[in-house]
């Protein structure tokens, strides 16, 4: 399993995983891989590489569970200021934390329009993200 | 890996793909079967075969996620009216472009009332679906 | 592949599976562990375990997708109270019935907040969860 680090800098924010990602998997004829992300206020998802689709998505995202709200996590930890994402979390359980993409020929089987796109829903920070392959 | 073919002919649709893939799976003892969309309009997932639940669905996919709304990449691509689709691809950001199934005895372990459902989000299109299984 | 109970009170609960999980799984050095939900109401994903936190994801998912509207799937079984659960079948097409965990060294690469947590939709109800690994 490998490590792939990932430094956001801004509150929300989406990342372009793709070439990194690429550059990690030539070793694979064919298998499953999988893109694991260890944290609960970040998520992974595969979509277009258009920057302004990102803005739309984070903007939806934000519209759906705002970031202030009477949310019980961050009353409970009102005193600080690190905590107050209970907004993260629930988008992070509505997204989910991995992506699993078939390869073959050594390539990721992705759509002509695909990219992996890294969700950071608390940021900005230094995050991680683990790559794991079985072969077929 | 196979390469399903999906046609589809309204804007939101839902396709139930269980037969189809029930039908490519019977060499496989035990693994992981995986279903992958290669495109960033579409999605797919699991849920009941109800008809009258899919309109239900799809109604709440665009009462979260309006097809009409002030997207940026909508106006982007103002003069293109293939790109007016924002809306698919959000859902299929939340939604995703996968399923990953374990296959038991030579049958998927899909529960009572579960079927795979393809979600067309921007239809109607000629649609693939890839499908790869791994042995355990 | 193994079967797990898990057992839920309330129509709408969230449940920890992380502690049973670990006892089934320390056969495996490297890997990729599923959990998969044979059910329609009912989902599976991780965040952390924090009460407080769950109360604020549940209130999202209905106020996303609230309990009564004007559901078609209800109005279908109009006479029947233990099908008007519309919302719990269209939140599970959302967050989806199953996680996927790489393992390395025994154990599973959950980040030091992530636990595995049943989603109850549409309880109390005796619930099945399925428990598969594949080596790497």
């Amino acid at each position: 399993m490998e490590e792939m680090k990932v430094k956001t800098s801004r509150q929300l924010e989406v990342k372009d995983l793709t070439e990194k990602v690429k550059g990690k998997i030539d070793h694979i004829e064919e298998g499953l891989l999988t893109l694991f992300v260890p944290h609960t206020t970040a998520a992974v998802t595969i979509q277009e590489g258009d920057e302004e689709l990102w803005e739309d998505m984070l903007e939806t995202y934000k519209r759906l569970v705002p970031l202030k709200r009477d949310y019980k996590h961050n009353a409970k930890y009102s005193g600080m200021s690190g905590e107050q994402n209970a907004h993260a979390h629930i988008l992070s359980s509505l997204i989910k934390p991995s992506v699993h993409i078939p390869i073959e020929k050594g390539k990721m089987a992705l759509g002509t329009w695909q990219k992996i796109l890294f969700i950071e829903l608390d940021g900005g920070r230094n995050r991680k993200v683990l790559l794991q392959t079985l072969r077929r």
